[in-house]
């Protein structure tokens, strides 16, 4: 588990909420992927562009997700979400997300994710690469 | 594991992909609700609106969401989800979707859901009540 | 033209874009209903559920949305949204919304709302409602 | 007006409905530019990715978008959508969607679109060209 925690809150927007008047829970998992890669670009330093550009990636691109609903938010209410790596592996690397109301914990996310580059041979598929010893650093 | 499958395709949108050109994966996660959905209008031959109603439920509320992107889907493409219920319990059940183009599998998502009905107590909360036997039983 | 302006920074997101890598522009919409809500927060000074309870509505309910796109936002961007009501009518009114990138124009978004209550004699159905005089001055 | 009519059907989904029980008014804009993409597959024949390939173009640009939402449309309806170009100019042209429940109008659309094509001298520009005068004779 990495010490670098990236947290951010945002207020549920009437257009997030189903006819249940709650989140409609796809919009949890976007908020998750915005999470992941504003805990990239935290840890880094560096902006969206520059983390695509600067290390030679498509993406943190996503293999896994999942999430348990715990409790509903609502239209109006102010969650936080808090982000981590929970591991590092040699080309992949796990994303834990904690969103919580009032400090009670409503959705736990998880993203299994994979360090992306252009396939050398065939530049319309996407492979995978080790990634890099400084990028882990950054992260404790 | 039931033996009623819900199929239906669909072309992936111009809207559902992002800047790599693929679906964005929270749009799956779209994908399969509106298939669990269908699936219970088609196994139990109600409409969507007779589903709430005439069983009294808030709907099936979704506690359990996974994916996994084994590979993925692009803009124009026609996709099909096959949608089951893999096993029901007392008052929750799980369901399995299977996303596939030309025969290959892109995405296997799973939901755990539960029969929602207003809570007698307080009527802003979500209890979970008893699948009825009949609903079962539709499913093979 | 009222004088209450409400302006908040947001950051595109990955699943803003398209596979042009620029916001899909449906989403602009959503951007432009959020801040219209979080307009008449700010500017009655009661949070969203407030909002709909005290007044007795249903909601701003949105009867014609349009918008020029001129410039595209692309991931990463940090854009600024001002709006305002242009105008209060009886019990309608229109509210500009302003999108902006390091200060220049990038979409001119412009809606109709009704100020909607519950029909009293169809639950089921939607009506107007003059907007209160006091709803009014708060504007400026 | 052109000639040419692409119709659809499609059923709203529990996530294109918000906390009032009824689409959420962006998801529209979502419908009616999926349907300008097929009704130019359809009119020419071509499928998505022939389109952008074969006639050298990033996409059918959008710039300005509106929308009239006179009546609901709400979960499990099945509505249809009927778009066409109601006007073809040198490079950019207008598209009609009008979309109906059991034969009553819901929302009117209407987009202005341009052809457009990667700027020569800047390739991370869009630029306009001129529409192909095959490609205005197929919507009749």
């Amino acid at each position: 588990m990495t010490s670098f925690v990236f947290r951010r809150k945002l207020t549920v927007a009437w257009g997030d909420c189903d006819p249940a008047g709650i989140v409609f829970n796809p919009r949890f998992f976007e908020m998750f992927d915005a999470s992941s890669w504003l805990l990239f670009e935290a840890a880094l330093g560096v902006e969206a562009h520059d983390l695509t550009r600067s290390y030679g990636i498509v993406g943190i691109a996503l293999v896994d997700a999942k999430a348990n609903f715990l409790k509903p938010a609502k239209f109006g209410d102010t969650v936080e979400i808090a982000s981590r790596v929970a591991e590092f592996r040699r080309s992949s690397f796990d994303v834990e997300h904690k969103l919580t109301l009032d400090g009670a914990l409503c959705v736990e996310g998880s993203e299994t994710r994979v360090w992306a580059v252009r396939d050398k041979n065939d530049p319309n598929s996407i492979a995978t690469a080790p990634i890099p010893k400084e990028v882990m650093a950054k992260f404790g």
